[in-house]
């Protein structure tokens, strides 16, 4: 399909320049602040979202190029079904991470646990909510037994 | 930004040929069953994915045109900010739901607790986590008072 549009709707900042050295997910981000510019157009959307602990963000792997359809995850030593992992490198390069909301001010919103590198083009914002978003009985194949000891896991240069 | 692109990697069917009467989200779908079919060319990309029960399907709302910052959400009767709800009608046209994988079957996923509609592309697969996923201390804005009897609620043809 050739009609599929993404429209940039703000600027994510955070402290982290490169892959290498990033916390690859929010969890081992934790405390770590980062910031949300909304392009001016868009703030009006914005309203509401205060009462909001939790958002959801939808964002571009702008330094992403290429993909690969079985990889070697930060959590794995083996090659896994990109689609069974959550590497940056995707036919669709979108990312996806729920962060805390703790302040939002103008155009702009302070939020913590990021993951995500500096800069990163923002594409969605939606609210986190645990009724819709958190299934029950759930089983996480290979990376069941490869979460012990990942908060001291960093992004290599791989992805 | 011009550079951001969308990958199609395959197309969701399920029973819900318009918005009316849709469930507007993956709970109030229960045990309604769907299926994925992937692209041949990316179909070695589902390897490993099996062992996970829950996986989160990003994808195009095909049939969204255009949209407000300010909308009526299904849950509720006031206008809110549309940042701070899940309508389909957004900048960038993507949805998000986390539903149940029943079974893979060479490109084929069978999927229950569906809430898009028929033939909406698909953009992305991902394992759901509820390690990465699901966060602490939430709160819930307006929809806090909202969710009682949510239950029943299907789409109408506002969006």
């Amino acid at each position: 399909m050739s009609d599929l549009e993404l429209t940039q709707i703000g600027v994510i900042y955070t402290p982290f320049k490169e892959r290498k050295g990033t916390p690859i997910q929010p969890k081992m981000g934790k405390g770590i602040e980062g910031r949300i510019e909304v392009f001016d157009k868009y703030v009006p959307g914005l309203k509401d979202l205060d009462g909001f602990s939790h958002i959801i963000l939808l964002y571009y792997f702008h330094l992403s190029e290429g993909y690969s359809l079985e990889v070697i995850p930060y959590l794995d030593d083996k090659h896994r079904g990109l689609f069974s992992t959550r590497a940056p490198k995707r036919p669709s390069q979108i990312g996806l991470s729920v962060v805390r909301l703790k302040e939002i001010n103008g155009d702009t919103l302070t939020i913590e646990n990021v993951d995500m590198l500096d800069q990163t083009p923002l594409l969605d914002i939606k609210p986190y909510v645990p009724n819709f978003d958190e299934p029950q009985d759930i089983r996480i194949g290979w990376l069941k037994e490869r979460l012990k000891g990942m908060h001291h896991k960093k992004a290599d240069d791989r992805f």
